[in-house]
């Protein structure tokens, strides 16, 4: 089974505001709710491609509650620790500018963690872990790793740099930075996609066993202890990029655990990724599959210095 | 039984955002969660100064739960018709500016108003039904007070100046005009407390029994057939004015029901009204106490012209 873990699922309030009008009293046009948190994304996308897996996380109050009935009728299994405050709501305005306002998580307990630390203890070999997003300070990360290093567990990890440090020890199956995880990583910074290429072979030869990396509308880079791969995007409007690098992730392992090559895994992600910019909501299987023609994946030779 | 009336309860998002960047993603230090609506809030009051009521209105999905379930655990009787939809949720950005989003009600069918229609059969001679906040288009408005006409319900309305002109007709037994609603009403507009003196005197030639007329700082005047009262606020810094209205109503109709003089009442309601705007929340019982002794009431005589 594959399990994704969200530290922080949150409801994520779409407000749709033509122009937002600060110090004053504006009205919403129109207004949607949506789980968010990119464990959550990636469970989600993963179903719309037909792969199962189960969200892991903390969720709590009526909000959590919420959480949890709308995956469920997505057909999205949810073994989510109950905590005892409310999930967090996260405020999108949409209109002439994306304005965002993130509320910070609850509080999570010691115990809490304990109890997620049992269900992992019920893992078996041949089982998947994504751990994805923003992490808890007390989560205990190393005994996560442990846990997947002795039962032979798939670990992927889609977070931010520091998490990516302490995940590389333990051999990931993948990791799939951005451009600022990356620069964070080395702390350097670069322009194109060029930079980033030998970045992404130090991330294999320091453990990783795929790595994924993806700068927007320059296009992506895949890697393993073989070769790198280059890949185009596909041209379009890019409309919200929220959901896109979770789109990425989903389709990559769905094409894996379908016995697909790991290129053609790649080929699809890049789909994915680009079919969540360039729509208002996460990728679906079809508007995954439009694109994939377009993609363009081609093998970047070892740099000869 | 007082009930009151909030045609869209709402969930009040507050998030504390020192400095909003627009186009940005925004960290809220804080947050708080309260349930949002005029009658809502005047039961609230009522119930922090020992006055029972029952809460009427729409709620529906996970949103309306929440807000039923924060009433009855102030101990406030609640008896919604449940909609298919969910209450809404209002975004209230609490920093150097205050930024308000609301988003529209729900859906509410004409099922449901008959429902609501059926639970004011049942009211009882000496009943009270407090009208409060915007009301949905078809609610049947003339229905409504017919029923507390044949039933001598006593009704109460605090609401925008047409729905003000629909209830005089019934002879409420009190209205709460503020500022904008009484200019709205006259189509005139005033920059003073003695300007709105005549137009008070009016209300109550028209039909309403007890007219009390707030302008903040300004002060508030009283009206019954008898005589008309001015009343000087209390000095104090003006935290928020959301509430402060719903405050003076619920204060007034306390003190009647225990019997006190309508001009005690007037008093009594002027103290609660600043209670809440020099504060973060609605007043309570202590903080209305502590300003009435600073409240001056003076008669006014009859213009001489």
């Amino acid at each position: 089974m594959i399990y994704t873990l969200t530290c922080n699922p949150s409801i994520d309030y779409f407000l749709n505001v033509h122009d937002l009008n600060k110090g004053e009293l504006n009205r919403a046009e129109t207004v949607t709710l949506q789980p968010g948190g990119k464990g959550v994304n990636i469970s989600r996308v993963m179903k719309r491609f037909g792969q199962d897996s189960v969200a892991l996380g903390f969720t709590g109050g009526f909000t959590g509650e919420w959480i949890t009935a709308f995956l469920n009728k997505e057909d999205i299994k949810t073994d989510f620790v109950q905590i005892d405050y409310d999930s967090r709501i996260n405020v999108k305005l949409v209109g002439k500018e994306e304005t965002e306002i993130n509320a910070a998580g609850p509080r999570i307990s010691n115990n809490n963690i304990s109890k997620l630390i049992q269900t992992m203890e019920r893992f078996i070999e041949g089982d998947l872990l994504v751990v994805a997003g923003s992490i808890h300070k007390g989560m205990q990360l190393s005994r996560i790793f442990q846990i997947c290093k002795e039962k032979r567990i798939k670990l992927v990890v889609d977070a931010e740099a520091e998490l990516l440090k302490q995940a590389l020890f333990f051999q990931p199956y993948l990791i799939k930075p951005n451009q600022q995880e990356l620069e964070d990583f080395f702390e350097c910074s670069f322009s194109n996609m060029n930079d980033a290429i030998p970045y992404c072979r130090k991330l294999v030869n320091m453990g990783a066993k795929n790595v994924i990396f993806s700068m927007g509308s320059s296009g992506a880079l895949y890697a393993n202890k073989n070769a790198l791969y280059k890949a185009y995007v596909p041209k379009g409007e890019v409309v919200h990029t929220i959901g896109a690098g979770d789109s990425m992730v989903a389709a990559f392992l769905t094409k894996i655990q379908l016995g697909y090559s790991r290129l053609a895994a790649f080929r699809f992600s890049v789909a994915a990724g680009s079919a969540a910019a360039y729509s208002e909501e996460l990728c679906n299987k079809q508007s995954a599959f439009d694109l994939i023609g377009q993609v363009t994946v081609t093998k970047v030779e070892e740099d000869v210095n």
